[in-house]
């Protein structure tokens, strides 16, 4: 079975580690230039003419990257298979899409509003009462596209910022924590659920996730259960799919967004979880039965930005386990992640402020349950 | 960190799958003409006229099989790193240079003899007591080059099937048994232990190992841990060491042989380890600290020989781990193998068979703690 990858940067590079054990091989398709994978069979189309030499090399397709021209996916669908369809990504890259399909789900968001021009977005920070958050409603990454306005006055230098003719404006959610829940779903329709994490973004950059939570309430996973499987169902999705939300003082959820993807909310499941995100991702694209979801230990990703750590010193830590991504330092850019494991909470956020502090630029965490 | 493999098979494909997160990338050279690794880069040499090609590549070297001409590996060391060194691979490759450092070591074996002649094999047979086994000195590999005695009579016919100018004649232990060790030992002289498995070879290969053994005395450990030890020191020895040895009635061990590499006997520790037996190595060879050698739970490792099952009935089994090689099927070929894991042995034991079923040609295991 060679599957075929839209992207090739560190997605790609871990599905394909996961899924040399399951015999699968690897046909990357990059359009930018400068992949990353570094594993596998890499194609390089920045002119665009080698998709049908992508395709006559793969049994079916699936993308690490959801910011693809829905049309090139369609296109792709008509000679092979594709997972998740082109149809989660037209959904996905949209954030009005997005939203209107939660709406539409009765999956709770924070109050947003769609606005096209700078005196729409001044009225809806005024209706929706400053601070408010504009996007960009789509190419959004890793919190480009975005600015937070915290006077109306604000609206027309934000309206230039972000310089993008339709924006996303939404209030700003008083939110004690931000969740992600990973679910998977196979061509049958089975679904299985990952231990919701906590993640901690600094600059909108990911830097922490923390996995399963000592004070999460059953009821609480059992929401953000339904509300991923709603969307799986409703999208008739396969493979894996990440949902974004803020957890509020009173314990309710409200989506943020998604992703149709591996997320890096889902990394600690490498070394924490039985099967990791994109072994099932795999798993579900092929058609195979998804494997068990459930932590092995309380887990803890440390996100490795801008500049590498010394291995040396990162993995003399205890159950540490260190995934480097083979790329080049430079300001923002993601280079590896450290996944830590304890038996117990309390020891796993001193092994995660000991791995903190062997990073250069790492923050100082800080978890809602501290 | 490019690091050069001396072979390209399954053991070097593993090694590749653990050290892409490290950010090591890896170039393989293969002599046999037929690669399996089907990963990194593969340098086919069958004409032996790429070495200085391979040498230009790496950083340092490794290999995943000890036949190899020590003067060739020595001819490497005077170039770049070898990790295990060329002493290590000319004792393991010689059963008898092997025996002598056990015996010098203070390490025990079952009683032997070195036989140069038909006429010195019958002579040894009848002094040691039928049966007894008679093994080439060098080239032994999964039961090749070995013959049975049950009989000093069948001594010619042996000599004459075995076809070697030396052997080694041992007695036939009556063992319980057969386990292995396996420790790693660091460029700094730090070493790791593993806890021992049970191992159950049918025809001379590997079926099953299961580690760590519920019924293992504390003592048994430490006591092969020693005998480890010693030989690592006295080899000055980096990187993962394997010693394969019988377990008496009375508890005590033999030793039967070792292997300078990452073994068969240790895939179970890709699932059920804190750090892998490849990792380890590939830590050791690099001078990074040792990882954990602690099982995280009891599980087994069934060798997938011959012919392969359905990925999808095997993956169905809650807590199974398949590893395939990406291999041709043929008769006594390992093409890949299955960890699975349970909180304890008794659910082991059950999931071991249920795997042992979907595999055609699986003998049905049996261990002796059963």
């Amino acid at each position: 079975m060679n599957i075929g990858v839209l992207g090739a940067g560190q997605l790609g590079r871990m599905l394909a580690l996961a899924g040399y054990p399951l015999a699968n091989r690897f046909t990357f398709l990059d359009t930018t230039g400068h992949p990353s994978a570094g594993i596998g069979e890499v194609l390089i189309d920045t002119d665009q003419n080698r998709l049908d030499e992508f395709l006559a090399k793969v049994n079916l397709v699936t993308y690490e990257f959801e910011h693809l021209p829905v049309a090139l996916v369609r296109a792709i669908e008509a000679v092979k298979p594709v997972h998740p369809s082109s149809e989660a990504i037209r959904v996905c890259q949209n954030r009005a899409e997005e939203k209107a399909l939660f709406d539409r789900l009765g999956i709770p968001t924070p109050a947003y509003r769609l606005v096209e021009s700078a005196d729409e977005l001044e009225a809806a920070a005024r209706a929706l009462g400053c601070p408010v958050v504009a996007k960009s409603v789509t190419e959004g990454y890793d919190g480009k596209g975005q600015a937070v306005i915290r006077d109306p006055a604000e609206a027309g230098d934000a309206w230039r910022s972000i310089g993008h003719p339709q924006l996303i404006v939404e209030s700003f959610v008083d939110f004690v924590r931000e969740v992600s829940i990973i679910a998977v779903r196979g061509r049958d329709g089975q679904v299985a659920f990952y231990p919701m994490a906590e993640n901690v973004h600094v600059d909108g950059i990911l830097r922490y996730s923390i996995a399963p939570l000592p004070d999460l309430d059953d009821g609480v996973q059992r929401t953000a259960d339904e509300y991923i499987r709603t969307l799986l169902d409703e999208l008739d999705y396969v493979g894996v799919l990440t949902l974004e939300l803020f957890q509020t003082r009173d314990g309710g959820l409200l989506a943020n967004e998604m992703a149709p993807r591996v997320h890096n909310s889902g990394h600690w499941t490498l070394d924490g979880a039985v099967t990791s995100q994109f072994e099932n991702h795999l798993r579900a694209i092929q058609g195979l039965p998804l494997g068990d979801t459930a932590a092995r230990m309380p887990t803890c990703m440390v996100n490795v930005i801008g500049r590498e750590g010394d291995s040396a010193e990162i993995l003399a830590i205890p159950d540490a386990h260190l995934h480097r991504y083979d790329k080049g330092e430079r300001p923002g850019r993601k280079l590896a992640h450290v996944n830590l494991l304890a038996p117990t909470h309390g020891e796993l956020l001193n092994k995660m402020r000991t791995c903190a502090a062997l990073l250069p630029d790492a923050p100082a965490p800080r978890f809602s349950f501290e």
